[in-house]
């Protein structure tokens, strides 16, 4: 039972009892920078909710020095002594009456991610805390806005935000307003700073995406499209600001009755989800220009500090950490960032690139007929003997199918030379590291253009009627496209597809590999839910590696597995293992169908669940570990009940989130893979996952 | 190893060495009806080869008495002696030579599901066979062509069809073509025969779909919208008819060069997927017509056999049998078919009717200003003080959410009493048998017109900009809207809804109790992801029910329980037992998100998965065991270790297939729900399914 409520009493000191009194806050480093300094404010003559109020402006620690050297130097005393005992840069609060230092308050002081990794490398340095104690100090999160570009503070400390978004990819980005990709990629290419701005942006829009200096978004979560690939490519992005109204067709963004038209300057803050309405300077990050090559190592002390604690972070590590990287710059980057291979590399995002776009839609338009016709002269030619009839009908089908095949396989070979040739510079950059390629994964209507003006492009390119277009995209629609054609299901209708991927795959490889280089190509097959897709696909790509492998007279070793993203896959991967080489877990999917959430529709009701409590975290940034985790755990076990030793990964956006590489280390993957920004968060979470083992 | 190749050395009779020779086949019953009588037919002077080959004319076995009363007699004292050796009818082969009998071939023969019922109450009678024998050879599958219309045979044999699609719900139908569910209403109210075509059907056309005769749709699968509402209502359906091409614009359907205008006569046979060009006639079955009351039972023998037969599963059978229906009607039908209760009562349904769909709409265009208000002014209200500005902004808030409140609350108010009349309607019929109500499913979208048109005329009657009507429906757009904001999610931002329905639910149990009716209502929570989900809603509609107990100073008893169709339910299923009484498995979303594939959209790539053999059934008609039915395993198991006794049904249109009813049999289920017509097909498969366990 209660028995009464204890009570502190406490004689109060006053600062405000003449100018022999003052009182201030003091930190035993730099809280902004880290530097080994003493660092603060005091005002004479005043209390604590003087300094606080900011009617009078506090004079700079050294002051003191000058005032009162004798109160200074018990002050610096103490702070050192305090630091000392905590091990950790404090953060004080003092009183001095009538000459006399009285310490209020001491803490752990709040820091920026720059002052924490400086501290960090410092007091080990000063043997104050060991490598361990350093590690477990620093918020992984935090670690990515170390790479972001930042705004110049004296520019922005005369601005004050126009509305804001979420904060989907750190960084401060400053540029002229476009409202599509295209001219995103013309304005850039006309030596200008855009900023992207879309009511949501789609694999169209990637090109882009990638001149921008930063993306803004009316829709969309932390997950969106926009935010993710953003994040991939650290590119600035604030999505999701519902206050900006975006008018396509006027070619005009409202905020707040505020309108910007096509040029206008605007910033975005992807570090706070800030929109301001005007130019303010940015500058990269010096761990980019380092890493860039445009500075060197021993001019960026920032540089420095990130190289030590990633060393210590690798010592202690047991997860691999890979990257999500679909070309060789990208590869590259991530492996200047540590990558230790690649997890993921979309296949998909090198069919949009200039004029293969063109060859694919030249496929998606030949696909049906092809496969139509292709099946059913294979029923034909699959009897023992044909009647008269049938033997007419064979020769009819024949001749129909001369047509769509030219095309399609026509497509496919116009594609082979540049997928061979975006494998060679990946196998290149990435030699001697694994490289997991996932063969074709997004529904064909992807790559359909959806606005009048492009469709009638596309015929006229492709010498056909605008509404054969239109009705391509009609017969193409999906009502709910997460879960429709695509992923292996595109190679059950159409395996020529996979197998044209896996020959490039494995000519590239090849080549590479007689350039004394040594190339470990992992064959990825998506959206796989019964170990018979996964063997039935699989057949065709061994045939055709085969092939390869006859026609070029060498051979190259590698691995084929697939992704776990889908929930019978998890519950079912006893079978699957059977087949698959290793598993990814692909747990972006494995949330959107386990949950049974549509990451792209979900921004607008999730926020009430995350204010109601229901969900502790958005569940597309941080793995739902109860559920889709479960759902994780099963397909561990039961593939290792199969295989052994099967490799297992995670290739989804939660391998760069810190709690759930923690979950990764705890049901044992053999790595995670991440986007090239993320590939340093992983490595100290990690890292912070091994220690909290011990 | 293999030593040889056995080989049979067997003398040939022949049946066309004379006049004195012949051949035939004969069934010791009538494989049409079940009649018993010697049937057949037979060529004099002829081989096996002439019957089959269809140039002579066979003649009927009763002139064999009269050509050759000796051999008749031997043939038939055959017949009844390997009738009664096998204990089934047979289907025999026989050929005399020169005045010999000889039987080539005696089988079990194959019979109409008409003839299988005859044949299995007389062989009971006649103590050929037990009643387990007589169950466990009708396949419950063929059941549910007892009750579908048929056509006319004579009218029948003189047409052929045009083209084909899928046989997605049984039985024939005649009618003139209409385009809309407005003119299959407007049609059916002028008196007319209507055939609804549509490319595919959605949730509005449901009262034109309730309307005509038959359904046919160029696009959808076994279950689709149009297959799985036409099952529901046993209306004769035919799907995926891809060869028939819909024009809504100029309404016209093109089938092979053959163009259809609004009005044309066709005709559709749910039971082979055939479409004719034309009227043919049809007519209803007498099982039908004695449950409605337009036969006496003693009138019909197919009645009676139907009766005996399920009186006979009724007595094996252990999982109970309960039905999916909206309306009194369906509940009354569904009872006469001997359904234990009501398994899903979708309540949606009951929003498009009439009127109720302008307050639903109403409700719609003033939800998100409602939602957002309220929660502002609750996070001011909940505060312990407020600042000056908060107070002025608080009185600003209620002003403002005056409008909002008023429109969202008054259409939940118009909305109260047609719910409450339909569920007194459905608990009358239900009376002394349980009624489960699933609260509001879809996503909002689906109650807003699509078109330009109906766009207009909501505006003009909602009295406001169509723009604005337009800017709400481009709001609520998904992009995947099966992983949408729906279902529980729904409730999660308007718990108001939930609150209606659960007030409407309570207020209509007690009014039908008070008339000395026994009523179980059991309220279902569908798409319940997490446990929290179903704790946050359960807290609101606990409130609301003790708050109508206490006006009506009443009590009635009642369930909460929550449906498991998200797979993170299933494995999360121990938690959620904590606040659930009872799981009902909804099966279609399991699957469509344990699969990942969407039902509306994979018919267009799952033949080829069916041809390549990949899944042995469609997951939609045949519970997939291996992966669906595995989370539905781990979610009873999970279940019951916190609940022991917890009560588990499906209600997916699985209940209604035999395959995935003995599976429900194995997992211990306590019952399985589906639409009215497939209740004795459930009844039998249970019963099959109990028998197969002793």
């Amino acid at each position: 039972g209660l028995l009464g409520t204890a009570v502190n009493v406490q004689a109060m000191v006053f600062g405000n009892m003449g100018d022999d009194c003052g009182t201030g806050v003091c930190f035993t480093r730099n809280p902004s920078t880290g530097k080994k300094e003493y660092y603060g404010e005091f005002l004479m003559n005043a209390q604590g909710e003087d300094v606080v109020a900011g009617i009078r402006t506090p004079e700079p620690m050294k002051q003191l020095n000058k005032k009162s050297p004798i109160i200074y130097k018990q002050l610096t005393g103490l702070m050192d002594k305090l630091e000392h005992h905590y091990r950790d840069m404090q953060d004080i609060e003092f009183t001095i009456q009538q000459d006399r230092l009285f310490i209020l308050q001491t803490r752990s002081g709040k820091r920026t991610i720059f002052a924490d990794v400086q501290i960090a490398v410092d007091m080990v340095k000063e043997k104050l805390i060991t490598q361990k104690n350093a590690l477990s100090r620093i918020d992984a999160k935090q670690l990515t806005q170390l790479f972001a570009p930042i705004f110049d503070s004296k520019d922005l400390d005369k601005s004050i935000p126009l509305t804001k978004g979420l904060n989907a990819s750190p960084g401060a980005a400053t540029g002229q307003i476009v409202f599509t990709a295209d001219e995103a990629e013309a304005w850039r290419n006309d030596g200008k700073s855009v900023i992207l701005v879309r009511i949501e942006t789609s694999p169209e829009d990637i090109g882009g995406m990638d001149a921008a200096k930063g993306i803004l978004t009316q829709r969309g979560g932390m997950t969106s499209h926009a935010a993710v690939v953003a994040r991939g490519m650290g590119t600035p992005c604030v999505a999701g600001a519902g206050d900006c109204q975006i008018d396509y067709k006027k070619k005009i963004m409202t905020v707040e009755n505020r309108k910007f038209k096509v040029g206008d300057w605007i910033s975005i803050d992807g570090f706070t989800g800030n929109i301001y309405g005007e130019h303010i300077d940015t500058k990269p990050s010096e761990i980019i220009q380092v890493i860039d090559g445009k500075l060197g190592p021993s001019k960026s002390k920032l540089y420095q500090n990130y190289k030590k604690i990633m060393s210590w972070a690798d010592e202690f590590r047991k997860l691999g950490v890979r990257t999500n990287a679909d070309t060789p710059e990208d590869s590259a980057r991530a492996r200047a960032f540590g990558a230790e291979g690649i997890g993921l590399c979309r296949t998909e995002h090198m069919f949009f690139e200039g004029d293969r776009i063109w060859a694919v839609r030249q496929l998606i338009l030949a696909a049906d007929d092809y496969a139509e016709l292709r099946d059913k002269i294979a029923a034909l030619d699959s009897q023992a003997s044909l009647s008269k009839e049938q033997k007419t009908e064979l020769v009819k089908l024949v001749q129909a199918f001369k047509g769509p095949k030219a095309k399609f396989e026509g497509a496919l070979k116009k594609l082979l030379p540049y997928q061979r040739k975006d494998f060679e510079g990946i196998f290149t950059a990435m030699a001697g590291l694994p490289v997991t390629i996932r063969l074709l994964d997004p529904p064909l209507h992807e790559f359909l253009p959806q606005d009048e003006k492009s469709q009638q492009e596309m015929a006229r390119r492709m010498k056909v009627k605008t509404a054969e277009v239109k009705a391509k995209v009609e017969e193409l629609h999906e009502f709910n496209p997460m879960l429709g054609h695509r992923g292996v299901r595109l190679a059950i209708t159409y395996p020529e597809i996979y197998r044209m991927q896996a020959r490039a795959i494995m000519e590239a490889a090849i080549s590479v590999s007689k350039k004394k280089k040594k190339v470990l190509p992992e064959i990825m097959i998506p959206l796989v839910g019964t170990e018979l897709e996964l063997k039935y696909v699989k057949e065709h790509i061994l045939d055709e590696i085969e092939k390869v492998f006859k026609e070029k007279k060498a051979k190259v070793k590698y691995m084929i597995g697939t992704m776990i993203e889908v929930p019978r896959a998890a519950v079912t991967a006893d079978r699957i293992a059977e087949d698959a080489e290793f598993f990814s877990f692909g747990t972006n999917d494995l949330t959107q169908m386990g949950m049974g959430f549509s990451r792209d529709d979900a921004g607008k009701f999730l926020k009430d669940y995350v204010r109601h409590g229901l969900y502790e975290f958005d569940p597309f940034q941080s793995l739902d570990r109860r559920g889709t985790g479960k759902l994780v755990k099963i397909g561990i076990e039961l593939g290792r009940l199969t295989r052994p030793k099967l490799k297992v990964g995670i290739c989804g956006e939660h391998g760069g989130d810190p709690r759930s590489v923690e979950f990764c280390h705890q049901v044992d993957m053999d790595y995670v893979s991440c986007s090239p920004f993320r590939v340093p968060i992983a490595r100290l979470a990690a890292a912070h996952a091994a220690l909290a083992d011990a």
